[in-house]
């Protein structure tokens, strides 16, 4: 069944996404519409065939589209992940399924009703607000946004930048991580308020350019929150459960994440295949050079490793859930901003000044991966992570005992 | 007297130019004006102080400014390179400063009053056009611009981009790369001529986005050239003598353009070891992290291995000239490319997401380092170039017979 | 049954190979004996168990052991990399196992009851020998040493090095591989013969040190064949099959060496973590130490890669065969030898001084692994294999059609 | 001068010392005579011609030989680089000239006499015991040896290793560092004390192999120190001078460490090119792969940056002493052994199997280049020095205040 529906999603790409990329571009860049009339149409589509919410593996029987594990929307995502706003028209995209997942997670009935439904039909749009630009925020215990409980509703005060997506106009839900008690437990100390964007105190700052770039559909946001006062009711989960829910979060938008790049990445190693078998200097084709050949073969090296390797987090995470998955949900972080990365700066250089430009996509894949790097955590947060892991389960081994010392 | 003009230089940085920097983006990328009020002031300071024209070892006595060696430039240089604009104030920016040097050399004296006057006075702006769009122009000689000698004139067609600079309102001046005899020997089928900017048949097509970001005060300019008539007197040099004009004015210009980059790392280097000291993740102060401390480290030994080989560079080059320091004007473009690229990415990781954002200078450096890999012939060039030399050099040794063989 | 026979060889290696590391050693260099009591003990006792040619999936029903795939040999080939004589407990040892299978492919029933059936008891020992000191074998066609064809038998002239286990005494047959028609099509010029140890003619010159280390029960081995005659029964194969049977002969070859060293790097590691939770240097425990801690990390990052990469080439060999596996096996062969020699490169590190040593597998392992590099053809023949691949399977394709262009 | 000193030199290396390679190695390895007839005529012409002593720029008026700066023995060191044993022709082999430049410094003139005289006549040999297998003795403070005052003796216990040359017969004199005071303040606990080799209660344990290696003239040593007495006259310096008299002693060290493996460099670099122009596969010549030309001409790049970096740290010995020039020594000592290393590891992707054999330099050296970034201190311990001292250079300064902020 997967692979027919990701043969359909294939020809909606091919037939109706890929031949309008210049189209929508024009749309976004330079009539500032957001969603064009064809995104829409083909939002409806996609909705009415149930090519939709594929990538949540919790939605409900009452929600709407089509439920698949993380594993099995792996080839869909790679399909995905070509065209920047493709996950858009199947309403797959980030950082709404993320934030739907936990909504379907911890999200009492009637906040269900009231932030979840709008985002399951594409509706509307939502923004996760936790990076800060005052503190190393790499350090989540270092968030220092206040949500201050007073009565039967809390005061939320900070200031918030990389929250994805809060300056498009369509979005209306911000879900703000803060400082709920600061003598709690460490690891009790926040939580998460859902925070209509239209509250007072809210004010969009600005979208801030990343890597020289303004995004405009999903914009890396500067928000400053000031007194924005929210009921009791819109406290997400249990007070203190605010780094639980954001682990939940981060495991499969990671793996999304990661697939949706791997997609992109085929795209970029046949656009330098192609590339080195047209071009020709210095009386020999590009593709008889031999650093050529291994700039490509490299690629497709760090690409299969790292698919793999995402593949098996899908399965565990399907299997075992995120905190069995956690130490793999790191590892792919680290190898597929790397590879997407290394690919991308290969792709230049085959390229020449070409590739510098708009018109190939490595500059703008470059840049995504180059805050690939650090978004969800820098590779060195990972890297911790994952040393830290490995210490753990060796515990109790001694192999010094037999492999050291002369033999 | 060196170290003097130095001085000098850095107390009109320090107290001109540095406070300033957020008055000239203001002026540059909001209001559009490529040349504010306070700068045209510096300018005339630089002028009058004759801290003027300091990047070109062939100023004529009768030549405005003071001429120093390309040695002597150096520590220079490398104050001006900490901010985009400060060349500028002392007319010692690129891509004027090669193109004036080419005009020294190659220039008749009419040429010279009519185009190398005005850009030694700074009144006026000119644009080199060599590389193209439809072919590798890493080899030049696949440069396809067609020259046509046709009775007393020259009608130049063709399609350039990278035209650094000739979408600026200023810029007067092309000089234009294109092949005048295919017929002739490798080496002599190009020539160059110059051609008014406001010549008939000659179209400014955009500016082209470098790393997803658009430079206004010298852009990346794509040229369309139809029919586009100048009388011979314009070419520059000899018939055939593009190439050569072309290696003339590289040797130069990139030692120039490696020098002001190392003054930028000095400056990004410098940023980290603050950073580090300022910060904490975890409990611990980033400086404590020892993956940290040998990010800034290894930033010293690329950044100070490369210094050295830029001013040996620039001895030989002022001692022996373009040619015998040809190998080392290669070694220098690969060598600092990448010292400057590897702190740029260290220095995104140390500062985390606020690095990818304007509100550092490491995003904006990142991608000029990045076009620096490919800018003057991508690292695989010069590479090239190297090791045919080296080959050379090493002719009729033969080292295998005292070496080889079992001892 | 796979896990319960893995769990077998677990036992046989913990209990009774792993103590005796030091009796190994010392027999072997030491008393120079190079299969002492101990190891023979453990043979009949594998041999007994049928824990025995394990890696050999066309073990034919009436030969001895327990035919496993390559899939299924893979945890038995991780536990018998930790130790370098483990495989031979286990008649699992390279180069008796590849020369095994192809003999099973390609001999006659009289080839193999006369070289395979001693193989397949354990009893003696052969040795490949392909690589020539005075061509740069990597390109097989290069081979040099002739196989002339008179009357009914062969006269084989030429060197031969890296003829790995030549000189071990137990050694009894060489497995040539030579020219038998220099005119022959490309591909079909080589062939091979079996050349019993101890025909006149055949001299071993020397056992090489390799990485400065001299191997002695599979030692690399220099030979000297002059007017070595052999039936022309002795061909094995076709006539110019050389080369087919020679890439037979290397994918499974590539595989189990790929498992072994993947087996051993996890007791690297192992070591790493221990080490850095023991020694303490400028008051911090070397695990504290953020740049450990990665070299740490980034080693369970490439390894765990590498591993999902041989184990789907494994499947892929079984299921679909030599052939369409390729670009997998120049994959693992590149990725595996990159990650064995990086895991050795950072366990040095952290263990200093003593890493250098033969009091940690480090320095012996570091020396496999930078030999591995060059072994079944050095990375970069692989490389270029894995980019004719890629360029193959994209034939027809037009992305830059749909990519290229300014959206 | 020095370039007249350096062609006499040249001659010698040329006409005496390279062809007698094979013979050295056979009188070392085969007959294990580690001081062959013809080293000791060759030392004995070097001698008379004042071709001595050349790498102490402290030697005395009356003290044999020819007095050089630093920067003076920088071309004679790279030639004597090129082949293992031609420093001790001219008496310039480690570790006898540190160990001679301390006593230099620090021996009385009764020291001075007994142990300093013999050693400037290259009549025997010294080591330097200061590392401990039981510690990370990267971290001097870690070092145990305990040096204990009794009387007019001190007694000294402990174990050592890698203390170069003490197993070499003709090595008389141990220079040990260790523990006098544990209750000093840091940095003044440890002491040097002179041990006659021959003193009761000193054991070399064993020669240890170094990447599977076992030197013999400069065997890196372990010994044993059991209750070794030796007069209170014997101490080095003052007591609780052990780290002031070892970084001493580090300096001029690692610079003439630094220059005898970028003289090696040249002839690997050298030992490519030729091969590259040898060497056939796959239809094209090695030289004609970019892949080649990179890797020779990446070479070339490490090795000219390491050698200016390495000439201005001479130069700042020469003139601002060890402690100024301590973040260049640092540094030298990261770059060299980095260039090093990667020369070595491409020349054997260049020369195939034959790299990694005896019948190149290539094997050899890649475990000098190995060894290299250990010993003196692993590169992590130099990145760290690096980091302190760039922090220390920028106190004060506040760049960010300048250079932050969106501008």
């Amino acid at each position: 069944m997967t692979r027919e529906i990701a043969d359909r999603v294939e020809i909606i790409f091919r037939d109706e996404i890929l031949p309008r990329r210049a189209d929508y571009d024009r749309a976004v860049d330079v009539d500032g519409d957001l969603e064009p009339g064809f995104l829409k149409a083909l939002k409806r589509r996609a909705f009415a065939e149930g090519l939709w919410n594929m990538a949540l593996p919790r939605l409900a029987d009452d929600e709407p589209g089509t439920r698949l594990t993380n594993l099995q929307f792996a080839p869909i995502a790679e399909i995905l992940g070509r065209v920047g706003w493709a996950s858009e028209v199947f309403n797959c995209h980030a950082p709404d399924v993320p934030n739907m997942e936990i909504l379907q997670m911890f999200a009492t009935p009637e906040q269900k009703a009231r932030y979840l439904a709008p985002l399951l039909l594409g509706e509307t749009r939502s923004s996760f607000a936790m990076t800060e630009p005052d503190v190393a925020s790499s350090d989540a215990n270092n968030i220092a946004t206040r949500i201050e409980r007073r009565g039967d509703r809390y005061v939320v005060n900070g200031r918030k930048w990389f929250a994805t997506g809060a300056a498009n106009p369509k979005c209306s839900l911000l879900i703000v991580v803060g400082v709920t008690d600061p003598g709690a437990p460490r690891g009790r100390t926040h939580s998460m308020v859902l925070v209509p964007k239209d509250a007072p105190g809210v004010t969009v700052v600005r979208k801030i350019p990343v890597m020289n770039h303004v995004e405009h559909v999903a914009p890396h946001t500067e928000l400053l929150l000031e007194d924005v006062e929210v009921p009791v009711e819109n406290r997400l989960g249990e007070e203190g459960a605010g780094f639980l829910i954001g682990q939940a979060r981060l495991g499969p938008a990671r793996v999304h994440h990661c697939m949706r790049a791997i997609g992109r990445c085929e795209v970029l190693i046949r656009l330098m295949v192609e590339r080195a078998a047209s071009r020709r200097t210095f009386g020999t084709d590009l593709r008889d050079y031999s650093s050529v050949q291994d700039a490509i073969a490299d690629s497709r090296l760090a690409l299969e490793q790292a698919r793999l390797l995402v593949q098996r987090t899908a399965w565990r995470l399907d299997r075992e859930g995120n905190k069995l998955a956690r130490k793999d949900i790191s590892l792919i972080k680290i190898a597929v901003a790397r590879a997407y990365h290394d690919i991308c700066q290969r792709g230049i250089q085959i390229f020449g000044a070409m590739g510098l430009t708009d018109e190939t996509p490595f500059a703008e894949s470059l840049s995504q991966a180059r805050a690939f790097r650090i978004y969800d955590g820098p590779d060195e947060v990972h890297l911790r992570t994952v040393f830290r892991l490995e210490e753990k389960e060796g515990d109790g081994l001694n192999c010094s005992k037999d492999y050291l010392g002369r033999a």
